[in-house]
């Protein structure tokens, strides 16, 4: 096959109807709702803390298939709205009208900027609103917009804390078959396919024993005060060597909490937790790193909002080390798209 | 994450450059070169061949990256000329260059049926056309069409033979967590979900060992003679079990001949060869069915291009088999999309 790239495109201007009814596109829900350390989380934040819930208006921004409006249904609350702008809403309809909750959740199709709710304010907000690199194609701002306009005065959002980490990795033997490869295909040269390699970062598992260095904390939300601002942001890392080895890439992750329940509810994906469909964000050095045991390597690290695509994001990743047998002092920049 | 169909749809439409330059979007033809059965038996049949390209005029109809352009120019061709519709053919030209054989290969970029090559005839036509189910959103009636317009009489079409098979498989683990599983997600009803499942085949690797059934051809195509008609057929089918089973759902597959070179060369991508980017497609059986050995299933099978959406394929599975433990007639209806 070639032409896929058009077929894709035709594929995705086809009529809504035939399209979003279809299984195939339903994938990433599957993989979500099967993602057990995220959908068990939600549950968790929500069955068990049914004093929250119980006879309170919930707001679930970007509802998808509805599992979570479908949870603080169980949970006791008096009314949920769930909103999303895609067709998906179709299906988180039928399945609410399935689980026999149709009194109890409302749906509404459209953009969260757009929907106007029949109350003036809801005491929670819940969303899923986490991309990979916690902040790709998210629904982050939609949701501070929705607490802005929407949410009482001192009203819940479910999850409500949120941190970025960056550490080093050893990964010589991904990298070869990630970046290298393009060095020789079938004996051609393909380097311009390389060119494009290393500016966008990779998402894939990474296993925790690749890792490095200590992790450094890059940034720090608070869902209760934080503004759409926030989310363009440059910090500086900086990380220590745990042991004398190579250093390859810089992985990202996050993680999640729900400090607002009973008792906090915590969520990592960083490369040491159990899986999650968000895995980790990997960005490929041009130059490996040769560290010692204690050397730090430091840096800045900017990210802002892609000037063509506002739902892709821009990284820039400067690079500060000093060590025993090499220095470096060189920028990269990335498109995660 | 929700919204995120309506995301991929914007970006999908977002600026032709910006996009199609994205290395992310670039994955499908990594999967394709670094399918090494595909890839390596397209390298095989041209550079074993170099008789037969030597001085000669090639076509390379939906070049992708112009690999086989590449092995083409290596062969000795006198001429290749590369069309795609896509804008891939931007890093074709680029990896061309890169590799010294501009002078050898022409990309062209635009829909196969719209260019005009600067040449009358051409005496070779090679393209990797295939796609899941071989016909899946295939370019082949692109390529018949090329082949009536510019190849010579007597002229080579590579590959040439094309066959698809069928067989009854065992597969109640995977089949629970494809669609049982919507019988109960964290405790609800996604049954609309499963009926969604039902319809479309899964396109995933088979193990051999699932295989409770002989293979039963259901198409057979020369390309040397076969028309675009062709691949809307009907096809009586009839599989003799090998054990006594269960058989969950039926698996599709095809081979691939270059049966125009010296020796002729071939590929599979059955469950029992080795992995190809095609995998296998698999029809989930609403009815498990009882068989013992020597039992035969047996039905028809139909294919047509979707009426709302050419790309896809409807597909039409008639189940007959009277056995010892159970009867069923049946048909079903699929999609693949």
């Amino acid at each position: 096959m070639s032409e896929t790239e058009n077929k894709l495109l035709q594929k995705e201007m086809t009529s809504s109807d035939y399209y979003w009814n279809s299984y195939a596109h339903f994938g990433i829900h599957e993989e979500m709702l099967k993602d057990s350390v995220r959908t068990l989380s939600y549950r968790k934040a929500i069955l068990e803390n049914k004093a929250i819930f119980k006879d309170k208006l919930v707001l679930d921004v970007g509802c998808g298939t509805g599992i979570l409006s479908l949870f603080a249904a169980q949970a006791g609350a008096a009314h949920i709205y769930a909103v999303d702008s895609s067709d998906i809403i179709i299906q988180a309809e039928q399945i609410i009208a399935d689980n026999n909750f149709s009194d109890k959740i409302t749906c509404m199709k459209g953009k969260m900027e757009d929907i106007e709710l029949p109350v003036s304010k809801v005491d929670i907000i819940i969303s899923e609103w986490m991309g990979y690199f916690l902040l790709y194609e998210t629904m982050l701002p939609t949701v501070l917009k929705a607490r802005d306009k929407w949410l009482k005065p001192g009203g819940i959002i479910l999850p409500d804390q949120a941190n970025i980490y960056l550490a080093c990795i050893e990964d010589g033997d991904y990298k070869d078959e990630k970046i290298e490869y393009w060095n020789n295909v079938y004996g051609f040269n393909f380097s311009c396919i390389q060119k494009m390699a290393y500016r966008e970062p990779l998402v894939d598992v990474v296993n925790a024993d690749s890792v490095v260095t200590a992790p450094s904390k890059i940034l720090s939300l608070d869902l209760n005060t934080c503004q759409v601002g926030d989310l363009t942001f440059e910090s500086k890392f900086s990380c220590v060597a745990e042991k004398t080895d190579y250093a390859h890439a810089i992985v990202a992750w996050f993680d999640i909490t729900f400090s607002r329940c009973h008792k906090p509810i915590y969520f990592s994906t960083s490369p040491s937790s159990k899986y999650t469909h968000w895995k980790q964000t990997v960005f490929y050095l041009r130059e490996t790193l040769t560290i010692c045991e204690g050397e730090i390597i430091s840096g800045i690290i900017g990210t802002a909002p892609n000037a063509k695509n506002e739902r892709d994001l821009d990284i820039s990743i400067h690079v500060d080390f000093e060590g025993k047998y090499q220095s470096l002092h060189a920028t990269q920049e990335y498109v995660l798209r």
